[in-house]
């Protein structure tokens, strides 16, 4: 499986590596565009499932992509939430994603929904739809459940970071998903510098930048990679960075400063969707507190039609 | 072919991607190492070839993907600067950096004997290891003449940004490698937030966090993805971001404060070997204008034992 998108839908893509990888236990990579795209790389996909994602269908380099690969032999599939766009028209087969009008430039429930489809394609393809589309659903009523506590945790968090200028979000295994979808949401909405890393490449480098004024947003889930997670956030911890934990083992995050818990998923590869939540709250409450308008940031616009 | 690595490592990986995806027309993929590592997943590993990237040749999580690969059905090759090392004995193909000890934490030489070495490979896997061979002498003579020139004018830039907490670094296309490893060598040596990034992303949200004091490093090599480049960095200018420019088309890129070119490469795909040398000797002069040992930053060691 080769994903390919940009910004959130290349967040949503990373998901998908795991999501394929654990339940059909297939390989699933997010792929270079400008491999085929600019360079013409002369690449065998006649074994290749593409998954173009694009909220808008429109993505310039996603679009060519999608077209050049299905000349080439792949299968394409698109996942969009537009069924009327040029990448819903080009691919075999058109996933939408049934969002409803994305009113804000920061996608937030696009993202959520392309994870859903990704989850349930790959339960699909392992024989597990139905257990997966339940699982879904108990995710979906969870998630509504818990806004109204999370967006009161984080109106409390949020103000303390008015002045921060750079973060690292981390994660580890499926959750860089949401270390990337968090980091961006801060990049585009709060103007914050935020970098997502793998808990284990943190301390390749990086953890050298930290300091009491670089702030660390670890995501901690209660699944196989949350050893590597605590061991990271104990050496920014050691290098004085502030900590904010979130996911569902976040208070097993020694000396976070900030706490924002979510609910366990009811299968551990569904956690994603709940992990983002805080993130995209997080980030919609700090950028009006700095007097920002997170639904319409300068200088994007609703459809990316850059190369 | 599955690459594996972290930090420099990883930078490395990406090039592979572009070597391989060009020169045999291989798909080439930088893997996730907890979807075997941590996940235990039960991917087919009998058609992959494994490139395990390592200078010390003991990073665990990497020593512990290629050794599931292994049983699982992958070939593997560890490319190391340690031949004696866990990593190199486990593979079934070890090939030696031979880049001599590593004195500095911030690995500089292994990272450009990981490229020549990755290069000459992916030619032979294409028949063409003979003038590959030649072209990369040819990069080494032409490193070797660019680098008084280059050490001199990075001499003059850096001190500019002695206060600077934050930056991208942006390519496309093959130069992603380059964009990933000055980017962690800014992190690693200089203390600055610089995180890499395609010049694609930028306009996907990143762009409105840039403002005059929000540098950005374009790195603009005369290629397929050269346009995308500039229109990247248009974007960031007209945002008010100094840019750097670097690359052998440094001087194509409109308003650029400060411009390192370097020369063509001899074959488009070494043009990573020459695009990365102004990254490394800008971090080097940066931080010890900022009174830092790049040698030895403060919380690094040189072998990274953290999963």
């Amino acid at each position: 499986m080769r994903l390919i998108g940009h910004g959130s839908s290349d967040a949503a893509a990373a998901f998908a590596v795991y999501a394929f990888g654990l339940l059909p236990g297939w390989t699933a990579v997010r792929d270079s565009i400008s491999l085929l795209v600019y360079y013409d790389a002369q690449l065998d996909f006649s074994d290749s499932v593409v998954i173009a994602l694009s909220q808008s269908g429109q993505t310039p380099d996603v679009v060519a992509y999608a077209e050049r690969a299905r000349a080439q032999g792949a299968r394409t599939i698109a996942l969009t939430n537009e069924p009327d766009s040029d990448l819903a028209r080009l691919a075999e087969i058109s996933l939408p994603l049934a969002a409803g009008p994305e009113r804000s430039v920061a996608a937030s429930k696009t993202y959520l929904n392309m994870l859903a489809a990704l989850a349930l394609l790959a339960g699909a393809c392992a024989e597990r739809e139905q257990e997966t589309a339940e699982a879904l659903r108990t995710v979906a009523d969870v998630l509504a459940a818990s806004l109204d506590p999370l967006e009161h945790a984080v109106s409390e968090v949020a103000l303390a970071f008015a002045y921060v200028g750079r973060m690292y979000v981390i994660g580890r295994g499926m959750e860089i998903a949401t270390a990337r979808e968090i980091a961006l949401k801060l990049k585009e909405t709060c103007r914050v510098a935020a970098e997502p890393l793998t808990a284990t490449d943190l301390v390749h480098g990086p953890v050298a930048t930290l300091d009491a004024l670089f702030p660390v947003w670890v995501i901690a889930s209660r699944d196989a990679g949350l050893r590597a997670v605590l061991e990271a956030a104990e050496r920014a911890r050691a290098a004085q960075a502030t900590l904010v934990s979130s996911g569902s083992a976040a208070e097993e995050v020694a000396g976070a400063a900030h706490v924002l818990p979510v609910p366990a998923a009811p299968t551990p590869v569904l956690a994603p969707l709940l992990s983002v939540v805080p993130g995209q709250l997080f980030a919609a409450t700090l950028a009006r507190a700095k007097g920002l308008d997170p639904d319409h940031p300068e200088g994007l616009t609703k459809v990316t039609l850059a190369r």
